[in-house]
């Protein structure tokens, strides 16, 4: 470290995301983008925004955006904040909802960014555990908290929980913030959205990146009571008034109004996953339930972390873990069917 | 306030950027963005990019732009640190760098952000008066301090410090963190990049939101020792792998290429300066020295906030501070010939 670094930034654990390799012809299925391009109207509306106009800041507050996103949803935009992607938005919740002389909670197996955020602010946090069979057990969540992050479905297994599961963790722990994490709703979920008018704790993040194909832009999102919407704009204007650029919010903008782009993409992702699920059991995998954009499987006879860099070796990037209870496993994004035939392909001579 | 917020929210008070009227045919001298539209060539590039790769996340490093910014200052790209806008990298840099017991300095007149980043991460910070005649005086810093943010030119004043008065800084004090923010260097001012082989401790940032047209795209940079830069990734990495969007990354990317486009452009504006000077001189103004895309001015016998409000009646936006020692001047952005002929115009309407 150098002595002009802040003291807390030696001590600071990065995440380290999915590689985004510069070879091509690689079968991409570490990232979990969506196999699917994003909307021709959203495209449209971008190359629309694409003139002189660029030398001009954006609007600060996204309206355009917050009002595509309310009428998606049916709420009101003082209950919808935007910002770029949802790890922003996340980091902007951690620093400003979630910093209370309680430990937060999140399960054990989740997205690694959560320890991260809590380490770049200094927030205290205990990991539940899933239970056995990789589930998240609401009742688990009920002691003293400064806040619980759950993400529905939970990423990296893919598992869902019912929306009176989350409603029962609201019920549990009405004093603190609960963030649903929704990057991957959109494959088969049910959107904890419609509860927010309910519990003033609750908090709803999700992404374009996901359902709607839009990685590459760089927006997120999170709904709530207006009074947690307030702190995260707060949190926002106190450290860059502009986070969403012209061409990325009139892309989003438009991405939320085209449903039927989206309902037509996100159930070819559905009956991928259904098809990719049957092929991998096939061949002897454990698959876990899931309802994202990918499958969390792992072989009964074969190593997870070798299998993956066989399939690596075939030109196949998977996600493979290595941390505790997970090694075993494989995180497999859905691509498209000449994807899966490439990754099956390679699986077969893995397991040879 | 909420019980649901972190504690500190409820005590910052986050910066307000210029208006961003929603109103057409406004004349639009008040948020310092270019009149001259961005290089042909990077919106060919954004054009190029926009597709279906916008499904994929963008390189979490944004190599292509680093590379571009290190071929035009003739550094190393481990020496380029890219952001979401000049605003989100002085957020980290003051959450990375400027974090430590002795409070920092920076000029009492400034960027209003800077005490709001303060507050956001908790450091303690001492404003240094500029003298008489609005100028920063590099001996004034010659105190113990945590670290030091000198904007060159200053805002809103325009006023500019010479690469010797940079240097003096820096030697001033070595054992901290010494952040050049460059926003409007490109109108007239020699860059401090060439300076960070010499000084471990310097750190220079900048836009491209000004120089090169793109306030749209929110592009920000810093420049400095691989091991300031290091501090800056480790934050970045714990709070939003991808900050720049795929179409930022290419379009910022080949605006850094277009030095034609950039040359022309900034001499124009400085032109337009001059003239614009020489005009508000003819109606009685008196006018700081600007090396930027700006000019403050207030005049001996009309008071600036009701000028403001003139000028805003009549169609033509600048911006006024209604703060000590500056709030009889107006920042008045350089724009077209056409739009100086309508602001000159309101102008001798109002001072009628």
């Amino acid at each position: 470290m150098s002595r002009f670094w802040s003291p807390f930034v030696k001590d600071l654990l990065p995440y380290v995301p999915g590689e985004q390799p510069k070879l091509a012809n690689l079968v991409k299925l570490n990232t979990n983008e969506n196999p699917f391009g994003p909307s021709p109207t959203a495209l449209a509306a971008i190359k629309a925004e694409l003139n002189d106009n660029l030398r001009l800041y954006p609007d600060p507050n996204g309206d355009l955006l917050k009002r595509a996103v309310a009428d998606f949803y049916g709420v009101d935009t003082r209950q919808v904040f935007v910002g770029n992607g949802s790890d922003e938005v996340l980091a902007h919740v951690f620093h400003g909802l979630l910093q209370h002389d309680a430990p937060i909670l999140f399960p054990d197996i989740t997205y690694s960014f959560y320890p991260v955020y809590a380490g770049l602010y200094g927030i205290s946090f205990t990991e539940v555990p899933l239970d056995g069979d990789f589930q998240i057990n609401p009742r688990d969540y009920a002691r003293p908290n400064g806040g619980i992050v759950i993400p529905n479905p939970n990423a990296p297994t893919g598992c869902l929980l019912s929306l009176a599961a989350v409603e029962e963790v609201l019920k549990i722990s009405p004093d603190s913030v609960v963030v649903i994490d929704e990057a991957y709703i959109d494959f088969g979920g049910e959107s904890a959205v419609s509860l927010i008018n309910k519990y003033p704790n609750l908090l709803v993040t999700q992404t374009v990146s996901k359902g709607r194909s839009l990685a590459g832009l760089r927006v997120g999102l999170a709904m709530g009571d207006p009074s947690l919407i307030e702190a995260l704009e707060r949190i926002k204007d106190s450290f860059n008034s502009y986070p969403l650029d012209r061409l990325a919010i009139v892309g989003a903008a438009a991405a939320f109004a085209d449903r039927d782009w989206f309902e037509h993409s996100r159930n070819a992702v559905i009956d991928g996953r259904q098809q990719l699920k049957t092929d991998l059991q096939a061949l002897g995998f454990e698959v876990l339930p899931s309802a994202a954009n990918f499958l969390f499987a792992r072989h009964p006879h074969y190593d997870g972390k070798t299998l993956a860099s066989k399939l690596r070796a075939r030109g196949v990037v998977v996600r493979h873990f290595d941390r505790p209870r997970i090694d075993q496993f494989l995180r497999i994004t859905i691509g498209t069917p000449e994807q899966h035939e490439s990754l099956l392909t390679a699986l077969a001579e893995a397991l040879d």
